[in-house]
């Protein structure tokens, strides 16, 4: 069979399954999840056996360390899998939740009830973790999930698909509710993002390019995360001690997270007070300064000067921009501009001004007086993320569960009639 | 300037303005619309005026009928316009609006706040009166408004756009906050789809043809209203009198409305009983019906036959489609499979088989015991729409102000790190 026809035919299966799915109730689809759990943990050799001929062939071909660590399957990571899936099955079940019912004058009763999407299409690099995940996620929130995976990842990914479809089946769901594409031809995503009638959203995870070209090619919904470039302000009415320990937490916690901060701002009043103490702590980090002039007035010249280029950056690194501002506009200004409208958080102890920063900021997550690195599912209380968004419309920041529903209207009448 | 350069540059003002409009406040951004409200009623004969030119161009152009009456202003229709801008005033402002804020165990405070999306891109057919009903609702809702009429209204647009610009400048609001485009340049329509960077969503509102295109080569997210093939299905449980009120009201009451039921179907247990009554109802008004086999082995020769085609049918005219389904199962199976996807009802009195008909039919409005002609933004409260999604993701069915907008995350702390 050719990819087009192949996809054609996942992709009707995937909507079939959808309704299936959509009615299916929070205690059978628990059970699908607990069962997938128990048979990760039972076919733990076998999970392993299939990752080892994927690493093989990877090292083989020259896989980049750091691609090779996400590829790994270990002890650990299948319990974590097993794990995670029990903990989707924890989570309350969003579907059919119904809110804001109300009498019109007409006499009808409206409301919403929250509903699956219908077919998620995740894309995703080969880290074969992601499609027990994915699985679940998709599952608890009612979605048929048609999931692709990176190629290296290939004898791992169909492994861990035999446990979701058992699992599926002791609880008397179709198999066809999560579908682990069986190819690794690179023509099956360009089909995946362009079946407008059989995937009603694409999550892309993975690298930018990726991402990018994911977005610009799908004729599909897509609920992507470009830039983490995340900004601190601290403003010259901020307690110096939640200063000091936000922006350095915001940098230093993590380097290679998307709720990283990548540029440090600071109200002109307060730079001479604050940086020099902050500059001393980030070095014996060893994080590299890049700075403005005056940042450089006040560091000195082992700040290197900071170019568009650093504003517009997400190191993913320890590496730092500072700017000094002159007011709390030039911050917003800044971050609004040169920001990825991820996360960005002020700190200070004026009202007015953490008010304005909080509405003006346009960005997924705005906080006061707490470190970027927050902006996370976890964190968040949503139990588990299937992303972070950087869109505006549908969702925005950490996407859980909820972000993989929508809400109908429903309206219960007497016999209502237009008039 | 060429086009491209046009748009660019007015992408960017609108990015700008926007900036501004999404801090302005309630009671600014209510002046400026009962300022555009006054020039609109003021400068009637301005706006009567340049109406003419269109329709004399228009007429010279052999328009049809029809298009000639929805480009053609009148007292009334400018009355209309006002009175429209004076209601969305009215209407409670949905920016900044805080909910579900709790704490986390981190000891962050965490929450919601509804923002605008930024610059919402609106094309259109040539009414001019979308023009300041459009231009209103972005206002209201914070968002800057490009907005592209049908060329053949281009002056009557114009003079519009001049008095909501007098309006804006009023309540010290910058006047490209809306921005109606100064150009019948069609390649204008190719670059407002394609700015990310300056467009968050497109709300295209016009034919199938135009809306299919425009999703099709659109870069941005797009709102948008494909079919609407509605259905009401009379279950055997259902009150005669409702069944017949709902199924004559929901086809009779316009033609021509996107949420008028273009299928009827109909329990075999209850068909001989309802349908006899029904199609004499409809004949009256002639009703052209259209049935499957056991249809017209009930109501005979007169109807005709109905093939896949009709079931796939929005016909916007006095014809309908019937189909005698075995139970709850087919007609859900039907309308999730022929149907649109925009609004559905069942008549029944038993609580089971609308409980499931709620859940499990996938349209953006479902109804029990009502007529399917409820699903307006007017009848849902919403005091005015900028169209109907039949959309999954963001905003489903009526589309208000509420739909204009997104919710950002927003954390409150006390100098909370990560550890």
């Amino acid at each position: 069979m050719n990819v087009k026809d192949y996809m054609q035919q996942t992709g009707k299966a995937a909507r079939k399954a959808s309704r299936e799915l959509a009615r299916a109730d929070t205690a059978q689809k628990n059970r699908a999840l607990l069962a997938m759990a128990d048979a990760i943990l039972r076919d733990q050799s076998k999970l392993l056996d299939a990752n080892a001929q994927d690493m093989e062939a990877a090292r083989k071909a020259g896989l980049e360390p750091a691609l090779l660590e996400r590829l790994a399957l270990t002890e650990k990571t299948i319990v974590g899998m097993a794990e995670g899936l029990r903990q989707i099955a924890a989570l309350p079940d969003p579907v059919g939740e119904v809110s804001e019912m109300a009498y019109r004058p007409s006499g009808i009763q409206l409301g919403k009830m929250r509903v699956p999407l219908g077919v998620v299409g995740i894309i995703y690099e080969a880290r074969p973790n992601v499609t027990a995940d994915a699985a679940g996620l998709c599952l608890k929130s009612g979605n048929a999930a048609l999931l692709r995976g990176g190629s290296e990842a290939f004898h791992s990914n169909q492994a861990i698909a035999a446990c979701v479809h058992e699992g599926l089946r002791a609880a008397g769901l179709p198999a066809e509710a999560v579908q682990v594409l069986a190819t690794t031809d690179r023509a099956a995503v360009g089909e995946l993002i362009t079946m407008p009638q059989y995937v009603d959203v694409i999550v892309p995870r993975g690298g930018k390019g990726l991402i990018a070209r994911i977005s610009a090619e799908a004729r599909v919904p897509v609920i992507k995360h470009l830039d983490g470039n995340c900004h601190v302000y601290i403003d010259d009415t901020a307690s110096p001690d939640k200063a000091f320990d936000i922006a350095l937490n915001a940098k230093t916690h993590r380097y290679g997270t998307c709720n990283t901060m990548e540029t440090l701002l600071v109200h002109t009043a307060f730079a001479e007070f604050i940086l020099p103490r902050l500059a001393e702590a980030y070095w014996e980090k060893d994080v590299e300064l890049r700075g403005c002039e005056r940042t450089r007035a006040i560091l000195g010249d082992k700040v290197r000067p900071a170019s568009d280029e650093d504003w517009a950056s997400e190191y993913l690194a320890p590496i730092l921009a500072i700017k000094v501002v002159k007011d709390l506009d030039e911050a917003i200004e800044h971050i609004n501009h040169w920001g990825s409208h991820h996360t960005d958080a002020i700190v200070s102890e004026d009202y007015g001004r953490t008010r304005r920063f909080l509405r003006e900021v346009d960005s997924a997550s705005v906080m006061v007086n707490a470190s970027t690195r927050f902006a996370d599912g976890f964190e968040y209380g949503l139990g588990a993320e299937i992303g972070i968004s950087t869109d505006k419309i549908h969702a925005r920041g950490p996407v859980g569960l909820t972000g993989l529903t929508s809400q109908k209207w429903i309206v219960l009448g007497d016999g209502q009639i237009r008039s």
